[in-house]
């Protein structure tokens, strides 16, 4: 049994992950901040919440006594307070997951006040680094656009030649967190697609870095509040059935990104921690194919207690059992 | 032809008046302002005008040469400007609504600073109103959630004895405004009906003052952009046949009016001025029926040109033929 | 540990009977039929579902060797097989819900085929019939409409004086079933509501059963899959503050339905079992409160699962811990 | 003044066509036939539809007395009646729009019976062929992911060196049509993103036909009901500026396909028969732009009235100068 400690409790991040802890079998207790909703009642803010929490003022002694830190800050304040937590950590945001502090640092546009740090923080995507995530003390969690991404390019990569993947990303609102402001009211986003970060998304120097190649990545905005949709076209020497055969050898251990024969939907990984990978389909030069995620669940607080259950030797599964909520 | 001055023009109502002005066969000037987007293209933040305008501060002295004058602002706002206008005038706030100073003080919470115009204000209203509106000055054009209830009520209250009446509204959330709020944020609408100001909205006040009944009325939000459903729920003594017969003689000359053999519907209003009643239902004691209307259009920018178009003699109805925009 | 086994699994309950005993920690084996798609894969058309399973031919015998058997099929339908059907059985249908066969055949137009089983069904809502439930082999489990509205209005009958309620139903459209038709076409239910069965809604007879009281009930579809929220128009003798606390004290022990301080939301409630009751609020003679659940869990195959629980005497909310799914 | 017949008003381009005629200034008749509805009032089933019409048979001799026939049936069935009308014709199948008639019967996989009348048809996007369609009798009207594709494509093939695009579109569901199927199934679209026809979309084909270079594309649809979002992902040499200025001067004098400054937006076109192309962007190799119309006026039937309106010597604009209904 382990107990967490959730830093920024009010955002869909550290939502979700109060979500997921409530239910996880292995986590006895729970504490979770808020700055700004500090003495009120969780249950208030987050009527789906049935814990009787309230949201405390952070406090780093008190974090440093549970087993789990996660830290659902916003970047760059993260990069303040994880120097001073002293047990596992587990950051959801995006200051220790570029290894390269200059990469960071114009990606970012922010000069990075840790830099000490990085080198002994792991990406947390176990399909990539399910060993060095087992032994590691912090952890930097994925960008949800990262995740999707990565988890639809990487075995295309190391196994095909070819120099051009484009990925056409199609989100739900909620990537763009819980704050109010013209990008995320309702009468801009329904009946709407809407692309954004064109050809700049912050996200890309993740994947640059898992992959090693250039990733040519537009994400769009799409009337719908959970799920990544991420449309590959791919232009790989390489034939559908083997590049099929490829992937499911590849992922074919791996307790959440499943390759199916049929085409990935939204719906199906909807709450779930699950990601489906499939589509596969030749159009003369070109591959396409296709990853779907929960961009709240896999593509971040569920990938995050994935992570703790690895870190901390649980079955990696446990407390992630939810299936998509389809329809 | 006309000239026309639009005060308050980002907003959702302004914005909408452009889109309607701007073909209307009978306007052969706009001007539009808005104090935070001057200078700037209209085309910029409202993509679908074509017209070459740009946003302009406000000038009162512009504003008393144009023939009618549209005030797009807060309720508060009107009531310091109305004052300095001295040709027609439409205003799209609640200030000159109430005729009983003392209702608007209690329902709005503020001192009423022009009270020496209310007498003079004709409530826009052409079903109820449309003598008064032909030879007004100032109209006070009402409120969307006012306009559905009113004429969903009206031939009823006239027409038929019993003392209850229940409106269940269902509105889409441009009737919240174009300002980003927790209430608009599309990951709150989104797969949720909200109910709001349960029992205190405040165009209740308009209801009561046009209809002279008490009226229970309760709003939800819907995830929709665009309408206003009302469920009536009345307890009357009258058959279902009866009350529909009195509806079609109430509203058998409205343009935009119109009782049908099936059930509103507000996909068959969209982006059009029309309001539809039908869908009377007998069940035992209570009565039902429903009115459908656009709230941007009917209930807002619409009914404001239709009140133009009395105000200025010009056919009630033109530049507002535009049907339903279904599905 | 128990063995179930699902007749009608391509429908929206069955798919949810399936997502959520897949991880039922007592049940260690699922077997689910559909004549339709028989001998193909359960992930092909449930790509949600992980489980290994094909559906499979009915067989009666073989449904007779299962601890409890779940009856996803129509009305009528049910009413032949359940007579066949030796263990516990969850009818999930309407068949066996109603005590008075005239009752049934007046609404349902049809010839009860079975009747000599309805004495032995027990109406399953546990709130009001969890002893029963406990001693049941059959089990009717109620619509999903009805759990709304029997919840919601359950403490107020039983406690306050009053003779008329109002009952205004926003539902998703997966109550509609998983049959396409002109009904549940994405074009008619997006950016619409819509009222149907405005006063002939064939749950109101287990409302007026379980209720004894005459209910005034009109149902809507709103633009979204799951959810129902209960808008109750009452004119009873008591204040608001009583009221909640009568409605507090009614529910204190149950796991599932929740009497909030604020207003209930069925994005609180998706995906779970949960029902919310709130929002408590007094307008002159008038006494809104509002009820939300998740139509397919609770008002359907979560419910269900419920009084297996019950029947099987395990603990009530095994396998239903998941929280509602928000945003 | 014309008069018009229409050919199949019970779907989405028949009623699409009498919204847009129903106001077009220089129709003075409109007819609309129905196998299915004959006899039938419009307005029960097409309640946005004001005008006081029924439903007819077809009446080949009727259509003969018309200036205009809109033929609003499907492929095959467009091919045999076709050639018995005398008069102008604007055919929204796709049986004439290719050229080659083996083409066609590859992509259709049918026997084209009319392929005499092939030469003769013009295929209808005036941005291409203005001049043919203005002295046309039979026009060909563009597939809705055709016109699309082709607007947003055009300038850059004519202009610049390189030979890759893919075309990644994102479309509301009414381009599936209205016929209920599990496709059109709210509880599969909504909360979705759905890719189909990965590689073999029909429309390819005029695709090919009218830009003369291989075309990836892959539609997916949005939950959303009217809009075609494509993203262009195109490897050609040439900086933004420069081939946003290709684009400004190719499009400079068309009246509907505006090249714009910001992103395309499909709420910025709805209900209108405007195109907006922009959000030019450049990526290294990669140059991002984008396309937006509304598939049932651009995509369909507000083109066909743009046909009209030439073939008729009218003004281009008229009966379609309404603009986007946004939000």
């Amino acid at each position: 049994m382990v107990s967490t400690y959730i830093i920024g409790g009010s955002g869909y991040t550290g939502s979700e992950l109060l979500r997921i802890l409530s239910n996880h079998p292995k986590v006895d207790e729970i504490t979770v901040t808020s700055r700004q909703l500090k003495g009120e009642a969780v249950s208030k803010h987050l009527p789906h919440i049935q814990e009787n929490l309230k949201f405390e003022d952070v406090d780093v002694k008190k974090a440093n006594k549970a087993d789990f830190v996660f830290a659902c800050i916003p970047h760059t304040k993260a990069m303040e307070l994880v120097p001073k937590l002293k047990n596992k950590v587990i950051d959801l945001s995006a200051d220790f997951r570029l290894k390269d502090v200059g990469v960071f640092e114009a990606t970012y546009k922010v000069k990075h006040t840790a830099p000490e740090l990085i080198p002994e923080a792991v990406y947390g995507l176990p399909e990539l680094h399910r060993a060095e995530i087992k032994k590691a003390r912090l952890v930097a969690n994925p960008g949800c656009m990262a995740t999707s991404v990565i988890l639809a390019l990487w075995p295309l990569v190391k196994n095909f030649k070819g120099n051009l993947a484009v990925c056409d990303c199609k989100t739900g609102i909620s990537g763009a967190g819980k704050v109010a402001n013209d990008r995320t009211h309702f009468g801009n986003v329904n009946e709407n697609v809407t692309p954004y970060k064109i050809a700049d998304h912050r996200h890309i120097a993740e994947m640059v870095q898992e992959l090693d190649i250039n990733v040519f990545f537009t994400p769009h905005v799409v009337p719908l509040t959970r799920g990544i949709l991420t449309t590959v076209h791919a232009f790989v020497e390489g034939s559908t059935d083997k590049v099929a055969k490829v992937y499911k050898e590849a992922y074919k251990d791996e307790p959440f990104t499943k390759v199916i024969d049929g085409v990935p939907s939204m719906l199906a990984v909807r709450g779930s921690n699950y990601c489906q990978i499939g589509g596969f389909t030749q159009d003369g030069d070109r591959l396409v194919l296709f990853s779907a995620i929960d961009n709240l669940v896999k593509g971040a607080s569920g990938q995050a207690v994935q992570n703790m259950n690895l870190m901390a030797g649980f079955k990696e599964t446990v407390g992630l059992e939810q299936l998509g909520l389809a329809p």
